[in-house]
């Protein structure tokens, strides 16, 4: 990029997974809403059909809307073309397909071992990572050697994982991952000052201390100007624990189908004084099994649901098909406000408005009770020096941070086992899993089965001797 | 105690627990034998009848064996009274009776949770956590203020929730913890070495690293001069992994009603390539419930037994007989090495043969992998400058680490929750033990009526509000 | 305080020396200006005429100004009165008088030891901190027992000393310092900005990374929007080293007298390629005598002077004047806009616009070089949420962690010492200073000349046997 | 080796230096006297033909004593033939010749810096390292590709930073390093028992907790049977500090030239209430300069001396004559017990006979004080399982901690400089040196005339750009 008195040109941006239907039509969005900034968007992605497709649908908004901010696309054939002086580098991928992502929640489910996301953590979760470290690694590698002093800017789930993987191959990275789902407990927050204060305030408006892992993120702290949100939540608990509260928190893109009425969030705080950050369907998977996914009876009493992989493979299909429909014209590309935070976060890294916000990245000691080189989510002050995390001075309630802990010893374990092709060594990470509750003979079985069906992606390092 | 050019006489010795029928016989027998040393022992016990029992037995050993080292025992009617002054102090106390014992086992198994010893770990643990960690309070604030240099020995179980009470509450405590269990993975080593090398060694013979927290203890490397006895475990694991393997190494007067096939033990070295130190009853409490503790067909295969605490109370009515008999001199006092480390420590830290054993305190770094300030167990050196730790070089498998981890923290949690009489906090401790499967409400269900079981021995500030 | 809907009414602020006639003065201006803030403002002093003073003169603000901020001035007549309620605690104390900061700097002069402060490190700061340190011990045991949530915010050097012994005394203190001196250094940046691209801006407009300790801290990474700001600096350097380079950037109301031409500075990033940000005569006193403070030529031609006491005193008298003349309303108090930060941290604590600036406080991980525990100079983030460090992600370079970790040792070493009114572990300190070239017996005569010179004002408890 | 039933055959030591006139026939009567040991010595040596020569040394031997263990001596004329295979590897060179060592020490006094030894800190001992690191670099990449599981035994100076380049290059290596320094200062102890107690010990007698860094280390505890020494100590103090004290302690073979009267370690005692466990002439150079080397006056004073390099040089011309005496069979080889621990340690590590000493390593944790991953000495175990480090319990006091420190970081400065051949970053080692009193102009002319010196020794890549 070019810098003149402090303003940037010709922005490079790689795009990895640069087909994608839903994250890289956001980002064609808001780049073309923020005039301050220009340049090229690299799409790579092993399907190559997919990234011209959006070259071609991210090319024509210019040509739409004349008025909009100067950016070109062009599909990039390997990594290598896509990093080479690259500025920023957005991953954001999805490990083999819903037909792996099905079989990861369904063969558990036979085994009584219920996961309403399966992405994060969870048998589901171990065997995802089996199959999106060595990705990870190939990409870790690619940017070491193409663009090593690029932000990254990861979307990729298993968010850790993934971060852990980047941060082993190439150490001196600058990655760090976003994720919502904190947002869903802040817009709680919100009602609750509604509901109680009557004031009406934005999540932009209130200030929180956030530390923990990704999707079993924890609130300590929760200020609107001067006052303590924590009460109010409180308040709103002992209102609704036994019946739910419903509210607008889920009417992100990504999760409208999947409302719930924050029973577990509600439990959790009720039973440990600090507010649980991050969806239910997400929350119940990082707790031992018979918590809130004993059984669809008690899924069900609790309000929450399983995502159901078919709503996924439904909602890719109409998203194929209006990909055809920008891409040949038939459908104007929309315009809008998508509400993440990946331009503004280009903008505060370029010099321009900083933003403090929590995000995903290693741990240099901003959550002082997690081992350094771990991944954790806290809050950042990302400016034109980069991110730099803020220490979370609170620590998390000892039970909680025992949880945390569990997972985080898990996902390095994974990640070591992925990073090592060693299955034995995932078996060990599987089966010690918080949901994983079936005897040793069993819980093999079902290691074996899932592997099976995902050994399409896994590479052939794995099977040796 | 006083000093003649680095002999000591008149040593002082604070046993409290003092009216035991087991260990404290054991201490008179090898304090009779050895002669080097010479003072008195201070018996208390809330129970003071038993106290005065042993002090008469105790006083009748000199009569018997006039050439026996000349030691005297005195009951003491306070901890004020036994502690002043003491050199060393001896704790091995029943925290309640064999009745909260049977409690902490059996009303778990109506909900299915099987536990073969409960002293430990498991709901169980957590359970008679709550009724010791008070006493221990006590103890330390006594050995505070009457004996703050002595060396303190304790033999009560739960020994890291021990432990940690007494370093939590005066924190300059000399203070450690003493355990046969790793002497019985040595025997089978030893075993091993007989059967493939015919070579007949005791376990004195060998070296072991070893580092853990009691009860789950794992060795590491392990020698007998310089032949490496992990291969010949490993060909001994591949020979009698299916059958199990049986020797003498259970025949310690405390175990020997109780022997395993050692079948735990061997599964775990062939899933995590390290030797578990302890019986298998005590390992299977570590692990995930599923894995070992499913149901009693399972544990019948795994040839080992739930502990019964009839026959506990039965070896019980038979120790106060023979109490009676010794007391009143219708039986003598049989005088016999007894293989515990008790004495040999006694001397190792006045200066004589010093000693490396393994034994647990508060970790100060020679356990690297965990967290300083908890109670882990590693070997140590024991001389005339105190107990200092051997420091363990090699790493735990990260698996193997991440179950040690998380009874550490759920120990200390319990010692919290039992040092501030908080029995919701202890209950957060309850709900995530590797034992418990059950959902919330049943676990709450089962923790009150543990609790109500064990009332009469917790303090009532745990019922405040 | 009352809060309505988050805006606060009533704010209680105790100033401890609240009969300053600088830093009282400068608050009450700010103050006055800030019209969301109201309240009073309670000024304690040991010298309580002086505080009786300052209750006028800031009483009368209002009436001069009726437009401005309404805050009432009382007198508080004991640390109790002071705090009991305070929202807000501001301590800025002279440690003594000037005839003891005197005695600080000239007898070391006597042995050939030359230092421009003599407040903050060196010998004068070791004698300095011994008469502090009783008096931040009874200021912490005070907010402890009257206002244990109000946060602290202090003014007194030796900054990191203070804040150690409030740390010390009550570890849950929200205590931090702020010190102008890092705004120094930004500022030569900003005139390297304008001297090579010509961009006006101020030092608001940039960030900067920071890390160290209080008088001794370092800029690792500067940006003004995305232009680093290192190589224009390096520019700087290279081109100002040999004549040095003259500024406005001491035109700091306490500096303006004792203007630096940046020599020490420049050489110091010629030989470690990092920014020190403090004031010349501030960075000399951490390094060996040898290096900027040999002897007087040596810094006459570096360009920077030893602060003549006679000046403090002058300047003191003119204040004293001055105070009498705004107290009986001869002069009409100035109101003008001081750039220091206390009242826009208190806002920002309130609720209101958050800033980040560096600010010293205990070292919970945000300086991953340091020791937990020890008080560091870093970024942070005050909102109302608190204020959060921000992590340091970047190292200081080996060397010169090396020459600030051995000042942390010593400061924490003298706070030690002076908590335990332990002479000859102050000696220890003393000898062990950068700049204490002397030999073991001229070091002890030095010492004991220095001690009798402050010794009106040390506890008794030193003198003891 | 070869393993019959835990009995070791034929062993494989590389002895690299083995063309030494000391350290190698000491080595070679040691193991002409352990008979339970045999194998071959494979003598690697720059020189060769002092190795050559050796070899013949060696292996006359056998022949004059046919009685005596069964070794062979074999020159080896690469790195590769010596190590390969090797099960135990003994380093002692002399890094450059004595002309470099000369220049270290008589250039600096020229400038007034006077230093007794100058080969492990102070400004000749950085210079020394600059040319010593690159040939441990090159020995510790020999190691890891040609014998990567022996035992590595360290006896060149500096002792720290030459243990940890090759822990630096090498992580995995099994080295540490031995030193009799602190044997002095128990003979020390020993004569005190002797002269209060009028009883006969020897130092083999004795238990001490020690812990530091090389040349540089404290004995905070001792004891003979539970006899506490240092009371005796500090009678002993008591009555020398003034006059010194003069016992045998320094009766060794390299150092009975330069006895001294302790007085720098009954300084250092009263000061800071801990034994020194070094010479003198070593500590006095880990101390300001000021303190025992401001001048010679002062050295004469506290009755040590500054080793003469002349003195050096005529023994080692005494030592060539003998090498050729022996080698001719002119003079016979004289078999004697040298007091050193090499051939024990050996036979330790081979399942024999376990000891407890101090020795210099890696710190894991067993010094809780120091960094992780700086060399630190303390006491260790010893044995078939290889060298465990014994922890110190007992914390240095602050102020010697702060000593030790200084000169932990820049050792490791000093490293990380030579292993990057930067001779800018050495010099900022160089100018923060305790002895080093100078300005940076006249340290720069130093430091470049002392390169200058010692630059035949230096790798050309220090000369780059």
């Amino acid at each position: 990029m070019e810098n003149v008195n402090g303003t940037t040109k010709d922005i490079k941006i790689a795009y990895i997974g640069g087909g994608s239907r839903g994250w890289a039509w956001i980002l064609m969005s808001d780049l073309a809403m923020e005039k301050s900034l220009s340049g090229t968007v690299y799409l790579y992605d092993i399907d190559s059909n997919a990234a011209m497709a959006n070259e071609v649908i991210g090319n024509n908004i210019l040509k739409e809307y004349p008025e909009s901010a100067r950016w070109k696309y062009k599909t990039a054939n390997s990594l290598k073309e896509a990093l080479t002086n690259a500025d920023f580098v957005i991953i954001s991928i999805l490990p083999g397909t819903f037909d792996e992502m099905e079989a990861d929640v369904t063969l558990p489910q036979e085994y009584g071992i219920y996961q309403p996301v399966g992405d994060t953590t969870g048998v589901g979760g171990i065997i995802r990572s089996l199959r999106t470290v060595p990705m990870f690694k190939e990409i870790a590698l690619a940017i070491m050697n193409y663009s090593p002093d690029a932000y990254v800017i990861n979307y990729t789930n298993p968010m850790s994982v993934c971060l852990k993987t980047l941060y082993s191959v190439y150490p001196k990275i600058k990655a760090f991952g976003c994720c919502h789902e904190v947002f869903g407990a802040q817009i709680v927050l919100a009602a609750a000052v509604k509901k109680y204060l009557n004031i009406d305030m934005t999540i932009h408006d209130m200030h929180i201390e956030v530390s923990g892992i990704n999707h079993f993120t924890w609130i300590s702290k929760a200020v609107y100007k001067n006052i303590d949100l924590i009460p109010l939540y409180k308040r709103l608990v002992e209102e609704y624990k036994d019946t739910g509260f419903t509210d607008g928190s889920d009417d992100n893109w990504m999760n409208n189908f999947f409302k719930s009425a924050h029973m577990v969030k509600f439990d959790l705080f009720n039973r440990f004084g600090i507010i649980a950050a991050a969806g239910d369907r997400h929350l119940a998977e990082f707790c031992p099994g018979a918590w809130y996914l004993k059984d669809k009876d008690q899924i069900t009493k609790l309000k929450f649901n399983l995502t159901p992989i078919s709503w996924r493979k439904e909602d890719f299909k109409n998203r194929l098909e209006k990909s055809s429909k920008l891409a040949s014209g038939q459908e104007k590309f929309d315009i809008t406000e998508s509400g993440e935070l990946g331009v503004k976060l280009i903008k505060a890294l370029l010099g321009e408005k900083p933003i403090r916000t929590n995000l995903n990245t290693v741990n240099l000691g901003q959550m002082p009770q997690a081992p350094l080189g771990t991944i954790v989510e806290t809050n950042a002050y990302i400016s034109g020096l980069g991110f730099e995390p803020i220490l979370s001075p609170t620590r998390l309630p000892d039970a909680v941070y025992a949880m945390v802990d569990r997972v985080i010893k898990l996902q390095e374990l994974t990640v070591k086992a992925a990073l090592n092709y060693d299955l034995d060594l995932a078996f060990q990470a599987f089966i010690l899993d918080p949901l994983n509750k079936l005897d040793l003979i069993k819980s093999r079985e079902l290691f074996d089965r899932m592997i099976k069906m995902t050994s399409r992606y896994l590479p052939k390092e794995y099977f040796r001797s």
